[in-house]
């Protein structure tokens, strides 16, 4: 048998269940072990889990520490609240695990520097818990993207990821709770907004960014971003724009613009439900003759042959299958932390512009 | 025979011989004459269109004035640049013939209010040139708009409306004219984003507005607007985006986002070639059950069965129809030039926070 990433889960959050799943999947990883702060919820989550999707054997349900002082944990996936999370992530590194964070990484950059440099000197992987970033979608429209005849030089990026919280969520759910998510929905949602128009732009930072607070909540005194808008400035005048909402219905989609076209992508985080990723290369042609005006649609379509979701070639079973192999291989890469750092520093500057009237704030990386 | 209304054309700008064929098959209306500063350009102009789509009497080729003074001419319909165009409405109106007004309706909302005024005072029917104004699809997406069910409550309006000008364009097209058109993209394009947004808000002015100007450029020592972004807070903390250039290929998109759901126009300007005009609701659902995470679409598509361009249904003959009923009528319908000004208002506003370092802006109408 192949040497396989032992994973501990450090907390019982919904998502984890996926990447339990994803997990599972991925071929070279298993789930040793399932933190929590009560043994009982750890043990009633990895019932659950085997009940669905089981391991060979069984993982233990531990407390927070005894996973992180393991000898059966190579690396641990966090799913914690992002107030929290930054210790346990330090704590992680300092007993030499490796660290896939969820996002947002942390409450401001400097949280996730001090992560994302402990991780360095403890010689383990950190990555954010970004799925799409794994889906084979990405390598086709990077190629769509550079090919000089498909869309041309880039002009604009724009995108919305939303979806409309009910009564409970904003009663209760952490991630209205000021003090475990302090960056609300633009650190749940915005995220993804940003991490995807850094990667249309291969990581070259915006030179200064304008946001706006459109909506806040609190419900522990510390008000958190319910809805946000932002604008993008990037050298060589690509401009961007995004929102993100908890108080809008589903929604996730993303444009890229250029001299000569254009792609479309309905559903840039989370894949529609099927066997494949796709998007949409928009060319439309006018043609005028005449007294005749006709705008005709010229869409070509571009689809990975990949599941959406749940099976081996999921971009969640690529994301656990590529930090098993980052773990196996036993040398970091260096770019996914930087990533990561790079969509908190624009998230951060973001907010401060939105905390500051919506001046345009400069990027200092 | 029944009665129709007598069109006069002042100018032969391209956009003419669309309105040339849409007056043709509106049923109602006759083009009777043509002006130009030469008469050799209005008879060439005339011979083109009648050898296309030919009314039965040949309308006269005429200059300016003697159109205004000709008794034949019920109507005109005004595609002169933006920047000659409030002299000659005036001049309309004074000599009582009702105006069909191309967009930007004026420089500024000084200019509309003037030219408004003016028709208000000689009885006589003011329209901007908005085809999709007329479009069928227009109330149907109200309807759906309108149904609690569908979108729900509304939280945002984003649009993008552009076309890669090609070189020739940029040298010598008077949409980059400072003189001839000041607001070039912005009144070219912005025009029908902010329209597009007034009417999805039933033409409640925003409160405050946010405009860029992302690229400009001079011919003739007065730059105009390439590229501009903008963003519009209404009351009720519904806001919006719009997007508009001259550098960025054809994309006439348009996203209305509510509580429950969300409308996508993929062409909401110049509807695609075809036999209807349609639009998405998109109502994802994300089901989530364990340890599976499904994001489902579920889009129903609403189709106006109407063509797109150059038949009795499209837009532009629903226009060109719909005006010469009013005309026909004898009685002014007050709610289109107060939309073209509430337009135009919000435009100036947008280049107002632009020229002023993107700061809010105010609208009082």
């Amino acid at each position: 048998m192949p040497p396989a990433c032992r994973w501990g889960i450090l907390g019982t959050a919904n998502i984890a269940r996926k990447n339990w799943k994803g997990i599972r999947l991925s071929g070279n990883g298993v789930v040793a072990a399932v933190a929590s702060r009560t043994p009982e919820r750890a043990r009633q989550f990895i019932a659950e889990c085997q009940s669905e999707v089981p391991f060979e054997q069984v993982p233990t349900p531990v407390g927070y520490d005894e996973l992180l002082a393991s000898t059966d944990v190579d690396a641990v996936y966090v799913p914690l609240p992002t107030g929290v999370r930054k210790e346990w992530v330090l704590k992680a590194a300092a007993a030499g695990k490796h660290v896939l964070c969820e996002k947002p990484c942390g409450a401001d950059a400097a949280e996730v520097k001090a992560m994302v440099d402990a991780c360095r000197a403890a010689g383990v992987q950190f990555m954010d818990g970004v799925m799409f970033m794994h889906s084979a979608r990405l390598p086709l429209l990077r190629k769509v993207l550079d090919d000089a005849d498909a869309v041309g030089e880039l002009r604009r990026v724009t995108s919305q990821f939303s979806f409309a919280a009910d009564a409970g969520f904003l009663g209760g759910n952490i991630r209205v709770s000021g003090a475990l998510e302090p960056l609300g929905a633009l650190g749940d949602l915005g995220w993804y907004n940003l991490r995807f128009a850094l990667w249309v732009m291969k990581f070259q930072l915006p030179e200064a960014v304008v946001g706006r607070v459109l909506n806040e909540y609190a419900t522990d005194g510390r008000p958190v971003p319910l809805e946000f808008a932002g604008e993008l400035f990037f050298p060589g005048g690509v401009t961007g724009s995004f929102y993100c909402s908890f108080r809008t219905e589903l929604q996730q989609w993303a444009h890229v613009s250029g001299t000569k076209g254009a792609v479309t992508v309905e559903d840039f985080v989370l894949p529609y439900h099927g066997a494949e990723s796709a998007f949409v290369v928009q060319r439309p042609h006018f043609r005028v003759r005449g007294t005749s005006f006709q705008m005709e649609s010229h869409p070509t379509r571009y689809a990975a042959a990949e599941a959406s979701d749940g099976r081996e070639d999921a971009q969640e079973t690529n994301m656990a299958r590529r930090f098993g192999e980052l773990v196996l291989g036993g040398k970091p890469d260096a770019s996914w932390p930087e990533m990561a750092l790079k969509t908190q520093l624009v998230l951060d500057a973001c907010l401060k512009s939105a905390r500051d009237g919506g001046r345009a704030v400069g990027i200092t990386g």
